[in-house]
């Protein structure tokens, strides 16, 4: 028989050192109207490697964060099917699963540097952004089991926040490499990633990963909800909008040297260090320039490469304590080169918040001091 | 200029949700003396894919956790060197780094099963085990550094701790894959994990991976230290004792079933899970059986198959509602075979606490309930 210990010296659910103290998610206040819709951004600034820890990964809420008792939670899959069903979270454990790493990424993630260089922090240029292992079944095996009429062609998912958050999923996507996912890194879902349940939509904007998931519905078109017509597309200089934009473009960003990380040594051998992603595969280079992209240099590539996740890059050199303009750009498995801020401008217009997939500029003074700046 | 904000409706270091509570570390209180030296058991029964969330790592320490300020740490290395040197944790910052995931296991993890069936809970029985990624600064990187003599054939670890916990690495260990790292999991190592500094011995016993970590001695045999001597030996049957047996062999266990985890939906579909790993390399292949060792099936690998990291496997199965005996067998990159405890014991008798990779038996019964049984 065994005793549980309750004097364990080490906490049983532990923390990080309190010297840590400043690696935190953090908001900005005037963002959004109110903390009932509100983001915290990623200190992406303070991290390694390419898994983000469950506790600080960014989250973005339309209506609260949902509390939902597991065992009184339900999910529904209805419409265009054979066999209408509902599901407890139990039952759902009864369905083989996967465990995958993905990147999600919202769609206004940089948002507030289309028009040139405004929050001087990566956490906030870049840092609504998180990479975890998922657990979850594989949305088709759901579908499967309810039986798509032939007719179905879209997937509504919707949540059990109050603004019932709802996303249309193309069939195709939904078939694919969509999860229902219960746990991230290991453990339980967070409550304000969707506790107990959320859809998983490998590469596509991070709203699209509906949380507190709790219907799917089967219909023959997508169903022009507020968060696919008013919100969420790209306003475009004609005054025409982009919609149906899923996938997230290629993209990447240094974060070290960056605003939050100051050169503080002086010259010599310096680290540069940053991470990169694509909702469209894998990134086999990243190119790194010191100059403002006079010259640039093949990165290193620094831990496992998944499809659809965060990569890391490091560049090592010696500096020689002259001012830096410090660039990244992402290339993808599929050949595609993330873009300049201004190659972006010229298509988009200037009126666009979402899908900013720029290359950014840090500039590092010879005292050290790094500002986002833009270089045209 | 950014301002911060300090109401985010999450937290700014996010926890689990109040239903998830009795995920935490366990002790065993009746293991150690008393807290000053203790370990605390990873929850492996309630988590899912390989990685392991920073705050439920299990731990072990020799004499209490140590509290560093990290920019009051040094690491020195001395003894068969060009060059002495002490750096600064900014120091270290200024080398390349790599991103890798491995394995931590407890040369004493399943030691109480030695005897038989002793612990009814498989976060007891094999949850002196963690998996992370590591970002740390290859050894060998800041051995050449210092020059290690031609005479250099050992290195010796020293953590902070009140104890100096000490261990004895070879160098071509040394000069291989260790890596002296800063984060786990993307951000800063845990207090109890070794902040600031820890030594990654990737596929060595876990108590090699030394802790805090403040000097790195170069030498020409090892110390005999006594956690190689008195502890972390494996008394045989002839009374001698095998020593320095490093390297953890291949060994896996089901996690669900398990006693933490019944079988409470009655017959149908049923999903077997767990995990595998080995120190020798990646792990290709685990069989499962429902019988005892009668019928042995393989299981489906599922998520990245790393150097050294734990693999998780699920096996689906249309459970008939009879009595089941569950096993699993880890096959690794090098063709060895997980073996039986009995295979085990035949070899090295019955005195030995540690390196237990014997194969585990879980007895279901037909209400579901799993209990951890011997079988011969």
């Amino acid at each position: 028989m065994v005793e549980l210990g309750d004097g364990v010296a080490s906490r049983p659910y532990g923390n990080p050192s309190e010297h840590e103290a400043s690696v935190v998610r953090r908001n900005i206040p005037w963002l959004t109207a109110n903390t009932t819709t509100s983001v915290s951004f990623t200190p992406i600034n303070a991290l390694h490697g390419i898994i983000t820890p469950n506790g600080l990964c960014f989250e973005r809420h339309h209506a609260g964060i949902a509390e939902i008792e597991p065992s009184a939670h339900r999910l529904m899959i209805n419409g265009l099917v054979d066999h209408p069903l509902v599901f407890t979270v139990d039952d759902l454990m009864r369905f083989p699963r996967e465990d995958r790493v993905y990147f999600l990424e919202c769609a206004a993630n940089s948002g507030m540097e289309w028009k040139g260089a405004q929050m001087n922090a990566v956490q906030f240029t870049h840092g609504m952004i998180h990479n975890v292992m998922y657990t979850g079944i594989p949305l088709r095996l759901l579908l499967e089991e309810a039986g798509v009429k032939t007719a179905g062609k879209w997937v509504l998912a919707e949540g059990a926040d109050a603004v019932k958050m709802a996303r249309s999923i193309p069939m195709e996507k939904a078939l694919n490499d969509c999860l229902v996912a219960f746990a991230m890194n290991g453990e339980a879902l967070r409550p304000e990633q969707g506790y107990p349940l959320r859809l998983v939509v490998p590469g596509f904007e991070g709203s699209m990963w509906v949380k507190w998931l709790r219907r799917l519905e089967v219909g023959d078109k997508p169903w022009h909800m507020r968060e696919e017509t008013t919100r969420y597309t790209d306003l475009l200089g004609d005054g025409t909008s982009r919609r149906f934009t899923f996938e997230m473009d290629a993209k990447s960003v240094i974060t070290s040297p960056a605003p939050e990380n100051p050169v503080l040594h002086g010259a010599g051998p310096t680290v540069l260090t940053g991470l990169a992603w694509s909702g469209r595969g894998t990134i086999p280079r990243v190119d790194v320039t010191l100059d403002g992209g006079i010259n640039w240099n093949a990165a290193r590539m620094s831990g496992p490469s998944f499809d659809k996740s965060l990569h890391r890059f490091h560049y090592e050199f010696n500096w020689d304590g002259q001012p830096l303009l410090l660039q990244s750009r992402a290339h993808d498995s599929t050949g595609y080169v993330q873009p300049s801020k201004d190659a972006l401008r010229a298509v988009r217009g200037l009126n666009s918040v979402y899908h900013n997939n720029g290359i950014q500029t840090w500039e590092v003074s010879t005292d050290g001091e790094v500002s986002n700046v833009e270089i045209t």
